[in-house]
């Protein structure tokens, strides 16, 4: 029943909406159609099933009718309040009060108004992928798929950020490459004094900037397209289709035991019919023969009625465990993507640090540059040629006969 | 005479040390061999060229011997020390207190020791390049060679450094190229929501970086290449080798009127012999002949004194004018120097302020970055893509008979 799989979602830490469950309480000794249950105050209360009756009292054989005041006891409960909705429509078809999509069987809008969100203003995966949808090329796909399609897209978008850190990784290789060959180049090599040596520092900074971008490219490598590669293993994949697989299974269940559902709900309306003639042929003439039959077809009834309950329950069943895999895996789903966007948020934070530092760094590349130029100096430049290159410094005097 | 290019030196407004100059005055009147001159504190005093006498009285045609303690007047200046020098030598040969090096006339030791440099404590062009050198091949080179030589190596460094901006601007340039193409990759495009957006500005970064590097590369070509290479046109090169040109004319003139010095003086030599020899005739017998012949002789030799001198003087002339020359053409090839080592140490330090500017820009290009990182919100992704995506939030309830 509905709320089994309230009592199993109670399992979940993130689901507090849920009403107290109550238990059924095997008791063979009811009358065919009757169970009985704790409320959630832990009250015994019973329940037609067929007939949707609810009462305090145990029910003799003799079913008396329920005080209907006695369903409002259990209200905000989606099963009572489905109750609830059909003691105000006793005369409808009981087919009406709920409805079937792909064998799933949904509230009918009157009670859906009343059903509450499992985790409201959340936007929780867990409350909005219920039905099925058509593709684009009409093909039906599950809400769940829809879900494990978003898991699979985020997989690839973390691979093709990936991709473009390890672009980006080449580019700073081959930058840093140029860099430091071109430092190396004997461009004015010779020249001299203080000016040269601020040269030859401008020259070597290159080769400290090539530095600078190799540790750049290096740590993106270890520290962003690493951790993107590696975030979610080759494991990610086979979990998917491991859910995926799962749920089918479930929805597949739904759908044979639907089909069962038909089958015994076909088979109970003969019985009644037969049982209807077979009363019929009594009120023409009376004969024990007759008498006879009708039992039989009474009896035959019954048992047909007790088998499409059967069906139905393990009908309900197998929805209350899709209902739940449902409720728990899309949960799942909902934290892995909260983690992929953070995860991804961190790795991303990561390479501007890795940038703002490399900018940080060049900087200090040219620190030693500027102070050669500051201590450039013509007159000491001078000085030293002077002193290398000097040819005399004795000046020339008139000649004298 | 040599301070008379010290007077001309008095043009160079560098040059504080010489003495006020004294000027030849022109007096026909004076006896063969005397000139007058007027001393740095304008008064008038005569020196014979030949004998080095000096006097303050005007001699007559009957010369009289100099106080030699009037020499100490003039002190402080070459020429003056030049004929110090030779009163205290009287004997020695003239040729003895000066000497010749490639035609160049050199002070002897002794008086080179009080000689003052120029510019002292300047290491200044025009002190250190009087003589010439053997370069390695053994090959005469003037030190006037020598700073060309420096001026055309500065000139060649100065391209050097160009073509090394020019590999820089390459380097810049690719790299941009390969940032605004791999900004500009697809990948992972689809990432949705405030992650999609992070992602999406992160990508749009590498456009903004590759901005900031074109920048720099065009700004590097404007404000450092262009002008390292236009620094010194073509004309510099004309300059140098008029320059060059100009003093070994100088130079040349110098060596032709040297070797007119010493044919005049071998000339001399000869009469004097001559003279002698007629001298000796006399002693041995009186005759009106020989007489005669020694008057001749007489006349002849002191003819050849006049062309010596005349010679002399000629030298003198081309000496000062080189001496002259190399003087302000070195001072000027020093300026050149200090403005190239100024200029292009303008132009490194334009390169290293262009290369901070790069680093701060490239900081900018990462704060939407970091805004959008920081807004990144899983919770509001996940409405976003629900919202889109939902297949239904109906839940499904437990089917009735």
């Amino acid at each position: 029943e509905t709320f089994k799989h309230l009592i199993s979602l109670k399992r979940h830490p993130d689901l507090q909406l849920l009403p107290m469950p109550s238990e059924e309480i095997k008791s063979l000794s009811l009358p065919v159609g009757w169970k009985c249950y704790r409320s959630p105050e832990g009250q015994k209360y019973y329940v037609n099933i067929s007939t949707k009756e609810t009462t305090w009292e145990r029910p003799s054989r003799s079913t008396t009718r329920p005080k209907t005041s006695g369903s409002h006891q259990h209200s905000g409960n989606i099963y009572t309040r489905s109750i609830h909705a059909h003691t105000h429509c006793e005369l409808t078809f009981l087919c009406f009060i709920s409805l079937q999509i792909n064998c799933v069987t949904f509230p009918v809008p009157a009670s859906a108004l009343e059903q509450q969100l499992l985790k409201p203003s959340e936007w929780s995966y867990c409350d909005y992928f219920w039905a099925d949808k058509k593709d684009p090329q009409g093909a039906t796909v599950s809400g769940f798929e829809v879900l494990l399609q978003k898991q699979l897209k985020g997989k690839q978008m973390q691979k093709e950020m990936a991709e473009f850190i390890r672009e980006r990784i080449k580019i700073e290789e081959e930058y840093a490459k140029n860099l430091s060959k071109l430092s190396m180049f004997p461009m004015a090599a010779q020249e001299e004094g203080t000016l040269g040596e601020a040269w030859a520092q401008l020259k070597k900074s290159l080769a400290d900037e090539a530095e600078v971008h190799l540790k750049f490219s290096s740590k993106l490598q270890s520290e962003v397209e690493k951790p993107l590669l590696t975030f979610r293993g080759d494991n990610f994949k086979k979990d998917m289709k491991k859910y995926d697989h799962h749920i089918a299974d479930l929805r597949k269940q739904q759908v044979s035991r639907y089909a069962a559902v038909e089958k015994a709900r076909k088979a109970l309306a003969d019985r009644q019919k037969d049982l209807e003639v077979k009363t019929q042929q009594l009120e023409i003439k009376l004969s024990n023969k007759t008498e006879e039959d009708i039992k039989k077809a009474r009896r035959k009834s019954t048992q047909a009625g007790d088998d499409l309950m059967r069906c139905v329950d393990l009908y309900n069943q197998a929805q209350s465990k899709w209902f739940e895999e449902m409720v728990t895996t899309s949960l799942e789903l909902e934290r892995l993507e909260v983690e992929r966007v953070e995860t991804i948020q961190q790795l991303l934070r990561q390479y501007t640090t890795l940038r703002h530092e490399t900018d940080m760094f060049n900087q200090s590349t040219l620190e030693p540059v500027d102070q050669l130029l500051q201590s450039v100096d013509p007159a000491k430049d001078r000085e030293l040629w002077v002193k290398e290159h000097k040819t005399g410094d004795l000046r020339p005097v008139d000649m004298d006969i």
